[in-house]
């Protein structure tokens, strides 16, 4: 089975959560700057969770780039990732609506911890798919990044009940960590073009 | 007329009908665990939906990748598909809406039964299409999921008026049953390629 | 400029505009009979939309299958085209919160219109386009069906102030009409191919 | 890296963008011609919108077709350029539920700066990476209509707090400017091809 229909189908899942965000955004009460304010909070997660489908998007091209075949388990791999980047418009929304409490920070943050295990499943499983002497497999050896980000997410999770302030800076770390691209993999496609 | 666009239109109703479902989630009154246990019914029939077309997307997939050809017949089998497919969002939400009252429990069963035959039309179609010596003919030799799953329906269907448990466990039991690959295609698949 | 790229966006949008009607569709307010017997007329206006712009979009996908350029105007075209679709949600929806009254249904019939003409001068691009010796040219000599649906559209409009039966039926009459594949431009793909 | 994925993506975006839209438009209170009316200024707007990210496509499509290759900067500032695109379903939504207030009006200016901002950094980018003596460098010399965008823009920012109807005319103006097609980069496809 070849992975071009799986990448169009994860492209629209994936366009799709991200552009669709935008209609849960509210728009402000009042035509002004204290209108602004208001909604600036909301404004930001929704950057935030754009981010995030961003690098997926952007890790998922090249993990796929990097694969020649895909089985049925992949397959359901990778519906299960799509599945929770699916729900992030959802505890966006949720963590909005409640000001920012700890519960929905909470559970934003698991819904990322989830996308991110679901992602390390459907890498694993591409890997061994591959063989150990794939492109796919060199290029990802150690995957200090993902653990990384466990470990921030979980931080963010747990901070929730402290301070929200430490889950942001957690999720944003994140993210922040992710943006830069993922010179293994990106190295590895060059080597291999 | 070949196949390739009319899977990408396929993916792009299939990827919007999976995603758009999470614009219909409410998010809880309360911030807290009172308010998850109180939408987790909801969230576990949105769970359901996103399975079954993750199902239908997967062996649409299948079934376009063992066909060479498809004719305007199996375009309109194509679209009649999607039409049912594209309506589940909505008795999805009907069903959450009423608290899994009876009728709603029996009309998303009917929308799922619908879909099956719908899936069932095109598959036929396509066969005569590509001719009885087609690998996607010698692949689908038995129907005896598909048959099972109209049994399932209809007993989840009627058996909403005595209890939802017995609907549930029979939708749940349909998309178990079809979440294990199909073995026959994906040999087939194998054979061919 | 090649044809492909138009034809994935022109999916994505058609895909898009088909499948988001869905959230439009309002749930029964009570889950019985009664409540199925209410929203059924706006059921029916969703399936005659979703069944017009399934029309569309394998109309489109015979014309741009025959066509190997597009340029600059005819991108604009096809942008006015999915204009049209893309607003089809609307107009349906304002037809069914009005409960059917006179101008609403107008509306309808005038989107559906504009739509037709906008197709008509794609096509007529295109054919330009590929010259006269094309084989889209020569699948496309009297363009019989279109002019009847002018007609027909135009009936669909007017009659709204009698009674929107007439509409209904003119509406209804020319989804009929177009179901029915077409079968000059099969046969020229046939033939070419 | 190739560029196709990042088309079917950018594609998908800007596919949901153009046609969530229509899921804002509030239908008229009455079925008249005076509800008509009342939605009219609202229409008017979703359709400058709508042809804005029609000419965004339409130069993202030329864009990437003169483009071989991208890398990870590149496909950071796609995103970016996306982000602006996939938010002016939000300013839009909002300058017409505020009646063209001043600030919304220039909120919206904003956004479009932003996004023409975001795209002549990609352009830049494809430009660099493509070498000085690729068709891309060579099709985009001077980019005057760029320039005279961001000045037009600065004056409908500026100008809503005189009148929105300066804003209307230098936002309508800068989209009249695009609609006609950039000659020189289809030249270049042309000459390319």
């Amino acid at each position: 089975m070849e992975t071009n229909r799986v990448e169009a189908f994860s492209d629209g899942v994936m366009a799709i959560a991200i552009t669709i965000m935008v209609l849960e955004l509210k728009t402000p009460d009042t035509p002004d700057l204290h209108g602004v304010a208001q909604v600036l909070p909301t404004f930001l997660t929704y950057v935030l969770s754009f981010v995030y489908i961003g690098i997926y998007w952007s890790n998922h091209h090249h993990l796929m780039h990097l694969s020649d075949k895909v089985d049925g388990g992949a397959l359901w791999a990778n519906l299960n990732l799509l599945f929770w980047l699916s729900i992030v418009p959802f505890t966006t929304r949720w963590m909005d609506e409640s000001s920012l409490s700890p519960l929905p920070v909470l559970v934003y943050g698991i819904n990322l911890l989830l996308a991110a295990v679901a992602y390390t499943i459907l890498q694993t499983r591409l890997i061994r798919l591959q063989g150990a002497e794939s492109r796919l497999a060199r290029a990802i050896q150690s995957d200090a990044k993902g653990k990384w980000s466990l470990v921030l997410y979980a931080v963010g999770c747990l901070g929730a009940y402290v301070s929200v302030w430490i889950s942001a800076a957690a999720y944003v770390g994140v993210a922040a960590m992710w943006i830069i691209p993922d010179r293994r993999i990106e190295r590895a496609v060059a080597d291999g073009d």
